[in-house]
């Protein structure tokens, strides 16, 4: 079975996100070498599809990458994003939005960086921070965070269908490897500039944030932008399964390289 | 001696092209498999450098790419610049201005990419085009073109002055070679999309941009933002030599991990 079959939220079911374990590699039998291996190839095929996309122009690709704290967002892009010719790919990160972007509606940020024709846009936190952490940290009332799940799903199908492909990842990790990735980066001097004392009050609200995600993921799944949960605690699976989710996806899109009407093997090039 | 002594046209002099060897090997003795052997230890490197210059947060590096049709910029990006996290890296390509592009000056939508605090910048094309394509093809007034060359050097020495470190690479290729890889891509369906009827018209005109680049690189190669001359026939030292100057080029920027006062090994992760 495909990773995408294994791995997407079935559109109106919700998910129990306790029942799914971070240390699983659904559909992948082999062992961490395994794994490494077989990521290379899929690496090449999405490097041959990301020149295709580019040369048809015709449609986009955006990956969300969503996950907690440590959840491995960084590591996904370096290990999987990096296969797409960065000329073709662009890599947004939303923080906390800025003056200007206050003074906007939340998919106003959003919008803007969506993946032109031909182009990959991957986004490392999104608009789903707005029924996340803005829901969690109550930042607006629950009746403003409520109604976006509709605003969201409204937002992402205009994009699909003005041709955007839209594939939605969240890193899926226990709490316990959490922790152990939290000490390691506290004892690492070439990680712990990385910390911020937020990261344990968010550790705080675990349950809080697994209840948002829950909702995220049960209400925004859709055909057009489906959710993808990935067990995220082994970071080699979570490369692969993403790795392979996105081949599923380029082989579906299946971009095609222009067919040129001219004879251009009559042009001659002058000396 | 090190490629960016080597490549680097000294400020204040003017380089004779028809002296520089395309096909030329300058600092490097080995053949090509001996050069894309040499050429991984140094993306590992520049792969380093990037997580650094992110981490500190406190310069940006740009890279201008600029070369004839078929000099090998997309090469490079697909070879050298994919070393870079794409987290903190955006290419630009410029190409016909837009009507808004026009409504500005010509180095409004080249100060819009310039990157921010800890990130790379590549441009494919720039604001050297105005100087270029725009004089060969006068597009504007001589008196127009010829101001442009102390503009761009007081405007990359202020982007230098707050923080961007400059570095230009010229890709060298013969008449030869281009009719050559005219000649491929016009006989591979997976590359003749590429292909514009303006290229043949390009062509024709070598000799204007010959003059036209050599304009540029005597007037704009200064100390905070260097021309770089690479010999470019050769893919694999155009690769090697690239990403050599880059790597010296990060040695001396040598950014440093942030260090924390805090005493974070007191911090407690709750279970």
């Amino acid at each position: 079975m495909s990773f995408a079959d294994l791995l997407r939220v079935t559109p109106g079911t919700t998910p129990d996100l306790e029942a799914i374990d971070p240390d699983g590699t659904p559909g992948f039998d082999g062992d961490k070498d395994a794994g490494h291996e077989a990521l290379k190839p899929l690496r090449v095929e999405l490097a041959d599809f990301q020149e295709r996309l580019w040369a048809e122009s015709r449609e986009s690709l955006l990956i969300v990458l969503q996950a907690l704290d440590a959840g491995g967002k960084d590591g996904v892009i370096r290990k999987v994003v990096s296969a797409f010719n960065p000329q073709g790919t662009r890599v947004t990160g939303y923080g906390v939005p800025t003056e200007e972007e206050l003074r906007h509606d939340y998919l106003w940020r959003i919008h803007a960086n969506a993946p032109g024709h031909g182009r990959i846009g991957v986004f490392n936190r999104s608009h789903y921070e707005d029924v996340l952490v803005v829901r969690v940290n109550e930042l607006v009332p629950e009746s403003v965070w409520r109604q976006r799940y509709d605003q969201i799903n409204d937002f992402e199908a205009h994009l699909a269908a003005n041709g955007t492909r839209i594939v939605k990842f969240y890193l899926h990790i226990s709490r316990d490897e959490q922790r152990r990735r939290f000490r390691k980066r506290l004892d690492n001097p070439e990680k712990n500039w990385k910390w911020s004392s937020g990261d344990l009050e968010t550790r705080s609200k675990w349950d809080d944030f697994q209840s948002a995600y829950t909702d995220a993921l049960a209400r925004c799944s859709t055909d057009v932008a489906p959710w993808f949960i990935v067990p995220a605690d082994r970071k080699w699976y979570r490369d692969l399964a993403v790795a392979g989710v996105l081949a599923e996806t380029a082989r579906d899109m299946n971009p095609r390289w222009p067919v040129i009407d001219e004879d251009l093997s009559a042009i001659v090039i002058p000396e």
